[in-house]
């Protein structure tokens, strides 16, 4: 199953890709890597989720936040490719947590993200991650997350490998064929 | 306009690229990527802009060690090509603030970087980022940003993609002409 | 002399790799490129090392961590290649150190990360690097550090670069000698 088609099945509505808090995009794209922005937890357009883990936070709060930072980041990720079904695997994610002295359960909190993006995608979903604890994050939110992504070959993306190979391909009969036809002659 | 002449324009002047503090290089490249290490302040070839925000900075001291920092990446990405002409895109920047409890305002800091990379590549300088608060940077340095940039394919560079694409192209007419003058006789 | 001949010579055994301490993978290629979780230090196949630089542990100590963590992503990087001789170079490499107010020296912490990598690889083990300072880590480890890593192509693995690349060079001259064949008659 697609992932679109995934996201529909577990009732989960996207909201529109949340805007950059200064001056960057959302996501760039080389090749077929997508590199995303580190991104906060959005409810409603706006930035939620203000406070420091071990402090002000449950662990489960937590992982509500980062849930939440993977909802926007599916977003951006949509927006970028057109669909989430051109995702062909999460490859590297940095989870970033806010962490009061003494808060050590940073890999349980960016779960909340990890489990999220295996459900849309299941085995693509599962990716390369580090999960840290962090002074301080823009406006004080709890969780930031930014991931990079590949994305399948396909209709309407710059798609370097195959732009490479098929030129070289096709070229070799193409140019082969009328010397080949000389000889024979 | 290219980078290099935008510079000259804005009456910037890059130092020699930073020495790296201990067993690491300033650059490393892979196929069109280049990967920057972590960069600080530098001023007149000496780590500068050593202090805290929150406690030591105002987010305008913090905004010009951004740009400070930029301007040695600047001159690191140049050492590493040759030529700033060569970046075809900034990719993906981690802004790293070193941050006192309950500061909260990287995003405008790192905007000092930013600005200046928008300034210098216009268009092709609009990069994904994070900016986040670090308990602690190498020897107190209030800010470290790293950045991976996408490389325009040209001469003198290990340059994967034109070594697939080109050869390819400039043989299809080195071959074909020949068999054509001679069909044409 | 390749990687896997020089950790003999060194008289370095690698346990297994470490198991991901929660929903994520240790390591996942794109292209040529491996990209590998933050990994922690670890010892007798548990985690080791847990304490805060400036405040529990020495520098020396802390380079002892940061080579531990070295001694767990050669693991990994080896687990997902087949062998180490398959690593072209090292490219990039996110260094964390937990870090109590004020502690500063963590390029020097790191270098016991960088060290062994140049050790095991020689020349292509010189990566870009960023050492910095974190508020926390999971379970209070002392070091996590990431790295992304380029594969030489070879047998068995997804090498975009050789397949563009290969049948370009073997077509030029295949198409080019009969033409030049018929103009020296």
């Amino acid at each position: 199953m697609g992932a679109e088609s995934r996201l529909k099945q577990l009732g989960i509505e996207l909201s529109a890709a949340p805007a950059p808090m200064a001056n960057y995009v959302r996501a760039v794209q080389v090749g077929n890597l997508l590199f995303l922005s580190g991104h906060g937890p959005m409810k409603d357009g706006k930035l939620a989720h203000i406070g420091k883990l071990g402090r002000d936070m449950s662990v489960e709060e937590g992982r509500q936040s980062a849930r939440a930072v993977g909802l926007g980041l599916l977003a951006s990720a949509r927006e970028a490719l057109g669909s989430l079904d051109r995702v062909k695997r999460v490859v590297k994610v940095l989870g970033m947590v806010n962490s009061a002295d003494g808060f050590v359960q940073q890999p349980q909190v960016i779960n909340g993200f990890s489990d999220l993006i295996v459900e849309v995608f299941g085995e693509a979903g599962r990716h390369a991650r580090s999960a840290v604890g962090m002074a301080e994050l823009p406006m004080g939110i709890s969780v930031e997350i930014e991931m990079i992504v590949e994305v399948a070959d396909g209709a309407g993306a710059a798609r370097p490998k195959a732009a490479a190979k098929k030129p070289a391909r096709s070229a070799r009969p193409a140019a082969r064929r009328p010397a080949a036809r000389k000889r024979r002659r």
